[in-house]
C-alpha cells in the first residue's frame, strides 16, 4: 500500500503531499484543532482524600476481587501475573495491578485518514466525540422513532461538518434496520467514507472487533495500523466489579492490534455503584485498575483510557438522572485519580434525562459540558446529540451541543497576559466616561476576542419577533438542514472506498442475518 | 421597639421567642440555609497574573483617575485622603485606595426580619437573590408585556416559596405602573409584607435610599437598624471609571446608616471595558478598588461587596451575549481578586441572551451559574428569573432557575469522606455482579444521597408521552401556578404592617406622580 495513487485517503506521504493536501482541503471542512487546555484543572479531593480512595480500591480488588466471566485465557493470565483465582474471581494483590498499569501509554495518538485531523488523547488535551449507543432518534419532523441507517449517516455527516467535533463517534445511533450481525461493517463503512475524522471500532462481538482492524487495514494500509492506533474504542466494565467474555474478547483484539480503548465502569449510582460519591469513586478505581491491568497482561504498552460513565438514580422513579451534582464530584474525582495514574481519562457528555432538547436537557447537558473540561477529561463522548438518557439521538440537539462546545475550546484557551492582553493603552485613550467600540485595541481585536455562537439568537427582540420568534429548537432544525444540503463527501481514493465495500459485501453475504 | 408584640414582624428577642418562632414557621415555607462551600474554589488566573492586574489597576488610579461627576462633597473628601483632584477627576496615589478598603468588614450579617433567614455575606458562603431590574416579564400565557405592581407581588411570592433563594433581592420587576418617583415605596412595603427574607434598598435617588432607611427603621426597629445591617443594595458604577452623584449619593445615605452596597462595575466587554479579558479585570479592579475606598471616606467599616456585571458584545449585532467563555474567564479573575481584597464578591447570575425560556436560555445560564459557585461569589444577584439580556423577568425561567440553584447547594456540599461516605462495607456486601438497588447502605443513604430536581422530568417515556409530552417551559407554567395558589403570607405583626402601610401613603400623598 505504499504506492498509494494520488487520490488517497490514507495518510499522505512523501512527494505530491502538498498537492494531494490541496486538493483534499479543496473539499473538506474547518475543524478545530482538540483542545489544548492552557487552564487548571478543578479538584474537588484533596490529596489526603485520593489516597483513602485508592487505598481501599486496593483493599476492593486483593479482598473482594472482580469476576473475568467466560473467559478462561484472562483467569491463566491473571494467575500468571501473581492474582489468586477461585472459580472466575480474581483477587489482586495489593499494588499488583496498579504496578501492571503502568507499562500503559499517557498519552497516543489516534491517526485519521486526513492527518489533519489527527488527535492526541491524554496531557492536557480534550477530544471531542459524538453520542454513543441510542436505539432511537428524534428530530422536530418525525418525532421519536426507531433509528435506521440512513439516520447514521446523516449524524456521521453532520459530525464531519461541526467544527467544534474532532472525532467522528462510533455507534452514532443504533441502525436497527440491519441485521445486529452486520451493522457494524455499515457503520464502519460511513465512518470512513462520509467523514475523515477519526473513529471508533465494533465491541459487540471479538469477531466484530476483528471485521473493524481488517477494514482499518483496508483504508490505512496493513503496515500503518500495525504500527499506529487508528481506533479507539468503547470497553464497558459489567458494573460492579465484573468484566464479561464478550467485551474483553474485543478489547482483546483491539489491544494485540496496538488499538485504543476506553475502559469504563458503566456507572448508575445507586444500582451499579455505592449511592455515595467516596464509594462510588472506590469501585471506579478498583475496575479501571483491573482492566487496564488486565489490558497491559495482553500486550505491554497498548492504548488505553480511564473511563468513567456515571449518573446517578432516581430513587422515585428508578429513572437515571443527568447533570446532578453528585456526578460531578465523581467525574471531577474520577480525574484526579486518572492523573495520579498517569492515564488519558475518559468522562462527561452532552448528558440529560430531557425527552426534548428543551430547556431541562439545556441545563443537564452544560452543566455536564463546563464539568468536563474543568474536570480534565482527555476523550469526551457523547459530547453532542444525547437526549432521553441516552435512548435518543437527537439531530436538533446535536447541532444545539455542537455549537456550544465552541465555549469549551475558547475557555480552555486561557486568559491572555500579553501586553496586547493588558490593554493599558486602550484603558489610556477611552478614559472616564468614554466607550471601547471604536478604539484602536478594539479594531485590533474584536475578531478574535469573543467567542460566538453560529446558532443562538443574539437579535434584537423586533427582529426576532418579526422572524417568527422562533426558538432554539426550530432554529437547530433549519441547521440541520442547511449543513445537511451544504454536506460534499471529504475526498476518498475510489480504489480504497470499492475495497472497502466489497469488504462489506463479501462479509455480509457470509452470515445469515441476525436480530436483536 | 423593644416590647414588641407577640405578633412581631421583626428580630425576636427575649422571652416567648420560642412560641412566636412556632407560630410564625406555622405559616412559613422550607428556605435552604445560605450555601457554606466546602469545596475549593476555581482559579483561573496564577499568582503573577493577579500581582500584573493588581499593579495595572493601580496605574490605572494614579496616572488616569477616575470621575466622580456632580459630587463636590466627595471630591472634597477624596482631596482629604490624599489625592490629586482635577475638575472631576480624581487620580488616586498607588496604594492608596487599597489602604482605604482595609476598613471595609470581609464578611457581615445581613438581618431578616425571620432571625432564621439571616444572611452572611462574605468568607466561603454563597448567598442567592431573584433578578433585578427588568421592564418587561414574560409568561407563557400573557406573552411579553410591561411590567406592573402586581407581577411584582407575585415575584416576591415566587422568590418566598422558593426553597434554594435565600434573598428575596430588590427591583424584581420594574412595577411600570407605578409613578418613578413612587415605585420603590412598594416595592419595599411587598418585600417586607409578603416575604420574609432578606432584600435591597432603593437607589435610584438618595432620597429613595433614605426612604428604604425609614421603611426599615419601621420594620426593625429604629435602634436596631443603626446596629445592624438589614439592606444590601446595588450600586453600579458608570464604567469606564465614573461615579456619578445619584449612585454615590445612595451609597453615601446607605454606608452613613451602615447599610451594605455592592458597589459593581456594569461592564458590556467591547464597549464599557477593553475587549480583552485581562484589560477589563483591570478596569473592573480600578472602579472597585475607588468606589469601596469612597465608601469607607464616607464611613470606615460600611459593609461593602466587590461587584462585577459582566457581559461581553456580539461585535456583529451589537447586543450583549451571555454564557460566553469570555464572561466566565472574568468572573473566575474578579473573584480572586476580591478574595486577595479580602472583600465579599457579588458576580454571576441566571444570565442569558434569549428571548424565551429554551434550550439557549437554559445553556447560558447553567454556564453561568456553574461558574458562580466556582468562582466563590458570595452573593449572587439575578439567581433566577433572567431572560433577554435582562430586558425580561420571566415566571416560567423564575422557577427553572431556582430549582436548578438545588445543584449548587449539593455540589457546595463536598465529598462525604467518612466511613459511611466510604461506603466499603456495601461494596463488600454487594459484590462482583450484585446491585446495590436493596442493600443496607443504599437503604440507610438513598434520601439524601442525590440532589432531585421538583421541577424536571425523570418519567419513562410513555409515560410522559400520555401526559402530554410536556417540555420544561409548560411544567414551569403548571409549578408557578401552583405556587402562587398555596402561597400564604408569612406573619407579620399587624401594627407594624400598618405603620409600613401608613408610611408609603403618607409619602406618596406627598409628591407629584413622575413617569420616565
Amino acid at each position: 500500500m505504499s504506492d498509494a495513487p494520488v487520490r488517497t485517503g490514507r495518510r499522505a506521504r512523501g512527494g505530491g503531499g502538498a498537492a494531494r493536501r490541496a486538493e483534499r482541503t479543496a473539499v473538506s471542512v474547518e475543524t478545530a484543532k482538540y483542545i489544548e487546555r492552557n487552564v487548571p484543572n478543578y479538584e474537588v479531593l484533596t490529596d489526603a482524600a485520593l489516597d483513602v480512595i485508592e487505598a481501599n480500591a486496593e483493599t476492593v480488588l486483593a479482598d473482594i476481587g472482580v469476576n473475568f466471566v467466560d473467559n478462561p485465557a484472562a483467569l491463566a493470565l491473571w494467575k500468571d501475573a501473581g492474582a489468586e483465582i477461585d472459580g472466575e474471581r480474581v483477587r489482586i494483590p495489593r499494588g499488583l495491578a496498579r504496578k501492571l498499569c503502568a507499562t500503559a501509554p499517557s498519552q497516543f495518538t489516534q491517526h485519521a485518514r486526513n492527518p489533519d485531523r489527527n488527535v492526541v488523547i491524554g496531557g492536557k488535551n480534550l477530544v471531542l466525540a459524538p453520542v454513543y449507543g441510542p436505539p432511537f432518534v428524534r428530530d422536530a419532523e418525525g418525532g421519536r422513532r426507531y433509528a435506521t441507517m440512513a439516520d447514521f449517516e446523516k449524524f456521521v455527516k453532520l459530525g464531519y461538518m461541526s467544527k467544534w467535533l474532532h472525532h467522528s463517534g462510533g455507534t452514532v445511533c443504533e441502525p436497527t434496520d440491519i441485521p445486529v450481525n452486520k451493522r457494524h461493517l455499515d457503520m464502519l463503512l460511513a465512518h470512513m467514507v462520509y467523514s475523515d475524522k477519526p473513529f471508533m471500532g465494533a465491541v459487540t462481538e471479538p469477531s466484530r472487533a476483528q471485521d473493524s482492524v481488517e477494514m482499518c487495514e483496508i483504508l490505512f494500509g496493513k503496515e500503518f495500523v500495525q504500527d499506529h492506533t487508528v481506533m479507539t474504542s468503547l470497553i464497558n466494565i459489567n458494573s460492579p466489579l465484573t468484566f464479561d467474555g464478550i467485551m474483553m474478547g474485543a478489547l482483546e483484539v483491539f489491544a494485540r492490534n496496538n488499538q485504543a480503548s476506553i475502559i469504563s465502569p458503566f456507572i448508575v449510582g445507586g444500582a451499579m455503584a455505592p449511592v455515595s460519591v467516596a464509594g462510588t469513586l472506590t469501585q471506579v478505581l478498583a475496575e479501571v485498575l483491573a482492566g487496564v491491568a488486565y489490558s497491559q497482561l495482553v500486550r505491554p504498552g497498548a492504548p488505553v483510557i480511564f473511563g468513567t460513565f456515571v449518573t446517578s438514580i432516581d430513587m422515585n422513579s428508578g429513572a437515571p438522572t443527568f447533570g446532578t451534582p453528585e456526578a460531578s464530584h465523581i467525574t471531577y474525582g474520577a480525574g484526579q485519580l486518572a492523573r495520579r495514574l498517569g492515564l488519558p481519562y475518559r468522562s462527561a457528555g452532552s448528558f440529560c434525562g430531557s425527552k426534548l432538547p428543551d430547556a431541562q436537557a439545556a441545563y443537564e447537558t452544560a452543566n455536564s459540558l463546563q464539568m468536563g473540561l474543568l474536570s480534565g477529561v482527555n476523550f469526551m463522548l457523547h459530547a453532542c446529540g444525547w437526549l432521553e438518557g441516552g435512548l435518543v439521538a437527537s439531530f436538533e440537539k446535536f447541532v444545539m451541543d455542537a455549537d456550544q462546545l465552541g465555549t469549551l475550546h475558547h475557555f480552555a484557551r486561557g486568559v491572555d497576559l500579553s501586553e496586547n492582553g493588558q490593554a493599558m493603552d486602550a484603558i489610556a485613550e477611552v478614559g472616564p466616561g468614554g466607550h471601547y467600540l471604536g478604539c484602536a485595541h478594539t479594531q485590533a481585536n474584536f475578531k478574535e476576542a469573543f467567542w460566538r455562537s453560529d446558532l443562538l439568537d443574539y437579535k434584537p427582540f423586533e427582529t426576532w419577533d418579526e422572524e417568527g420568534a422562533r426558538d432554539t429548537q426550530v432554529l437547530a432544525t433549519a441547521r440541520v438542514a442547511r449543513m445537511l444540503e451544504t454536506y460534499r463527501q471529504p475526498m476518498l481514493d475510489p480504489t480504497i472506498e470499492s475495497n472497502l465495500r466489497a469488504y462489506v459485501a463479501e462479509k455480509k453475504a457470509s452470515m445469515p442475518d441476525a436480530f436483536g
